[in-house]
C-alpha cells in the first residue's frame, strides 16, 4: 500500500484546522468543561447493576460479600455522577452567575437526592418486571425478563433519569435515555412520567414525549407513538403539556397513535392495533379501526370465494 | 469540584443494602449462579465467525493456516458455550432433582448436538444470502450483505438460537436474539422457524413471534409484525401455537400485520403494505388495502385539479 | 462442570472444518483482503470527532492544544480509510486488472478528495444543527442535540458516507451507514442526498433510499419510508432511480410512505401522519389521511355520546 505524500496531509489538516475557525456552533470546544457522553452510559450500565444486583456482574470481578463490592460500587458511581453532574449544571441558565461553591453544593445536594430515591425506583422496577410476567405468554422466566427484555431495560433508565430530569439537570437525562434508546429501540423522553406495573413488549419504535403521564398497569406494544400535534411552534411549545395522559389500566396495542397535551386516555381502555386518536376517550372503553378495506386478487384460476378470504369483523390487536 | 461527605456516602449506601433485603425478585442474587448476558453476546460473535469464517475478523490476531485459528475459535467456544448451558439448565422445572453429574452430562450432550448442527446452518444461511442477492437491487455484492445486512445477522442469529431452543436450553436461546434485536432492530423470537432463502430487507421493527413457522423464498420488509392475537390469557397462553404459518414463496411489504396461530399464508401469496390480517389467505393471492382516502389541501391560490394529485388505483408495495 | 471428551471436540472441529470445502459463498476466505468492519466503525467514530471537535473526547486522553491532538487524529483516519479504501477498490469491476501501483494511486486520490470535503460537510452539518435546535421543542440545547440526538448522527454519517459513494469507493460506505442505522434505527443508504438544514426527530424506523433527493429544509418524523415500489426486477433494477425526491420546505410525519423514483413531492408541501404516496404531490400541498372510521365500545353500563368520542376532522400530525 502506497502512502499519502506528508505534504498532502499537511494541507488536509491545514485545511480542516482552519475551519474550526468559521464560527460555527460545531467549532472547537474544550471537551473537558462538559457532560461526557461515554461516561454517562458507563454510569447508567453501574446503576443497573445497582437496580438488578447480581444479574449483570463483570467479566472479570469475583466477589462474595455483595455488601463490599455495592458499597465500592455505589462510591464509584457517587463520585462520576457528581463530577459529571457538576459540569452539565453551567448549562442551566438559572445557573448563570453561581460561583463555583454554589456549583459544588448544588450538584452535591442533587446526587445525594438522587441516591435517596434508589429504593423508591427499585420498588417501582420490581411491579414492572411483575407486568412483563403475568403479561406476556413467551416469557420464559423472570431472569429472562430481566437479563432479554428490551421493556423493562427502557423503563428502569427511564425511571433513573426520570428523577435526575426532576432535579432539573441538564443534560445527563437525556444522554441517559438516548443510551436506552439505542440499545433498545424504545424512545422515552427523561421527562415522561411512569406508573406502576409498567409493561412495553417487544417495543422498536416506541416514542413517548416529554409531558407523557402514565398510570399504573399500562401496558404498551411496539410502535407506539404518545405524542404532540404540530411542531409548527418549534422552540417555542417549550415546557407546555403537549403529550397525553394515560390513565390506569390501560392497553395500547402495536402502531396506534395517541396525539396531544389535552388527550386522556380514561381508566381501564384498551386502544387497538394502528388506531390514530387526537381526543379525549372515556374510562372503559375499546377503541378499534374499522376494518380495512382489502383487495383480494388470485393469480391463479381459481376465483376467491368470499368465506376463503373473509376476516373478522371485530377487534383485533396486535402483540 | 467539591466531595460529597464520606457520611453522606455511607447513609446512602446503607440505605441502598437495606434494601436488598426488602424480599423482592430483583434483590441481592449470587451472580456466579446464572448464565452471563455479556458472555453470550461474547459467544453469538464468535459464533458469527464459524458460520462466515474470515469475514468477522478480530483486529489483533493474524493468522496464516484457517484450520489452526478455527480449531483454537471453535473449542474456546465449546468450552464457553457449555459453562453457560450448565448454569442455565437449572432453570428448567424438567432438571429440578437432578445431580450435578446429570446436568454436566445433559449440558455436554446439548453442546455437542447444537455443534453437530453448524454445517446445517451454514447450509440455510448460503441460501439466505443468495435471497438478499437476488432480491435487493441496492446490493452491491455478497460480501457488502454478509457485512453489513441486518436482516442476514438477525436470521443467521436466529438460526443459531432455534437450534438450542429446539433441545430445551433455557434463557441462552433468547439473550441470543436479543442481542441481535439491538444490533439490528429486528425482533425474532427463537422459537420462530425459518425456512431457505429466508429475506428481510431494512428490517427495523420487524417482530416475529415465537410460534411462528416460515416456509422456503419467504422476503420480509421494515414493520411487518408476525403476532398473536389478544393476550389476555397471559402467561396461561405458554406453549400454544399463538403466531401464523407463512407458506412458500411469499413476499409480506413494509407495515404489514398479520396474526394469529391459525393463520396461514398460502403458497406464492403476496401481502402489500400495511395491510392487517386475522385470517388464512389461499395460496397465490394477493392482498393490498383499499386506497387511502387522501384529503389535499392547496395553500397557495392555485387549486388542485384532480389529474394532479391523483394516485394509482392499483396494488402497492413500500420497499 | 464436566469437560467435553477431547474427542468429541475434535470430531466436532474437523466436521466444520470440512464444511468449509463445500463451494459456498461463505466458505473459508482470507480476512487480510478485504475491508474490516470493525475498523471501518472506528474510523466513523473518529470522523465524528473531527466534525464536532471537542465533543465526544477519549476517556484517557487529556490535551490542552486543540491543532495538535486534531492532527494526529486526522492523520490516524488518513493512514487506516486509505488502507480500507485500497483493500475495498478490487471489488469494483472498474479496476479488474489494475496494478498494485494503480490501485495505491487511485486510493490515495480518493482518500484526499474526501478530506477535502469535510470543511463542506461540516457547512451542511453546522445547517442540521439548527434546524434540531429550531424544531424540537424538547431541545434542551445544542449541545444535547450533539451529544443526544440520533438524526443528527444519522445525517452526519450520511453526509460523510455519501462522498465515499459519489467517489465509488465498494463496501465501505453502506458499512458506514449500517453502523448508523445499529445506533440510531435510522437506515439512511449512503446514496440518498440530503440538502441543507436536514432534521429527523425521534426517527427509529426511518428508510430512505439509495437513489432519494432531498431539498433545503425537510424535516422528517420516526417510521418514514421514503422507498422503491416493487422490487420484482431484483438485481437487474440496479443503478435506476427508484426512489422519490423531496423538494425544498417539506415535512413529512411520522409513518409515511413515498414511494416511486418518479415520485416528486413539491415545494413546501406537509405529508401527515401514515400517507401512502405513490404519484407526485405539486407544491405547497398539504396531504392527510381521510379520518378512520373508529369502532368505540363501552364496557360499563355506560353509553358513549358522540361528542364524548368524536375525533377532529382535520388534519393530524404525529411528533
Amino acid at each position: 500500500m502506497g502512502r499519502i505524500k506528508a505534504q498532502t496531509v499537511a494541507s488536509i489538516v491545514g485545511a480542516i484546522i482552519n475551519d474550526y475557525e468559521g464560527g460555527k456552533t460545531i467549532d472547537y470546544v474544550n471537551s473537558f468543561d462538559k457532560p461526557h457522553k461515554a461516561e454517562i452510559v458507563t454510569i447508567v450500565e453501574k446503576l443497573l447493576k445497582v437496580i438488578y444486583p447480581g444479574y449483570f456482574r463483570d467479566k472479570s470481578l469475583r466477589f462474595y460479600n455483595p455488601a463490599t463490592s455495592l458499597t465500592s460500587l455505589v462510591e464509584d458511581i457517587i463520585y462520576n455522577l457528581n463530577k459529571q453532574v457538576r459540569l452539565a449544571l453551567p448549562y442551566d441558565p438559572a445557573y448563570a452567575g453561581a460561583t463555583d461553591d454554589e456549583l459544588d453544593e448544588a450538584s452535591e445536594g442533587i446526587v445525594t437526592e438522587f441516591f435517596e430515591k434508589i429504593p423508591f425506583i427499585r420498588e417501582y422496577v420490581e411491579t414492572d418486571l411483575e407486568a412483563a410476567y403475568e403479561g406476556d405468554p413467551a416469557a420464559g422466566g423472570r431472569e429472562e425478563i430481566i437479563l432479554a427484555y428490551p421493556g423493562l431495560m427502557a423503563s428502569t433508565v427511564n425511571r433513573l433519569a426520570h428523577e435526575l430530569y426532576l432535579l432539573k439537570v441538564p443534560l445527563i437525562p437525556r444522554l441517559m435515555t438516548e443510551h436506552a434508546h439505542t440499545v433498545t429501540g424504545i424512545d422515552i423522553h427523561p421527562g415522561a412520567t411512569l406508573g406502576r406495573y409498567f409493561f412495553i413488549d417487544h417495543g422498536t419504535g416506541i416514542v413517548i414525549g416529554e409531558s407523557t403521564v402514565i398510570g399504573d398497569h399500562v401496558k404498551i406494544y411496539q410502535g407506539v407513538t404518545l405524542g404532540a400535534l404540530s411542531t409548527r411552534g418549534g422552540n417555542k411549545l417549550k415546557n407546555l403539556k403537549r403529550h397525553p395522559t394515560i390513565e390506569d389500566n390501560v392497553t395500547i396495542y402495536s402502531g396506534a397513535s395517541i396525539l396531544g397535551g389535552e388527550t386522556v386516555i380514561g381508566e381501564g381502555s384498551v386502544i387497538g392495533g394502528n388506531v390514530f386518536i387526537t381526543k379525549s376517550v372515556p374510562s372503559h372503553t375499546t377503541v378499534s379501526v374499522k376494518n380495512q378495506e382489502l383487495i383480494f386478487k388470485n393469480s391463479s384460476d381459481k376465483s376467491l370465494k368470499k368465506s376463503e378470504i373473509e376476516q373478522d369483523e371485530a377487534w383485533y390487536y396486535v402483540i
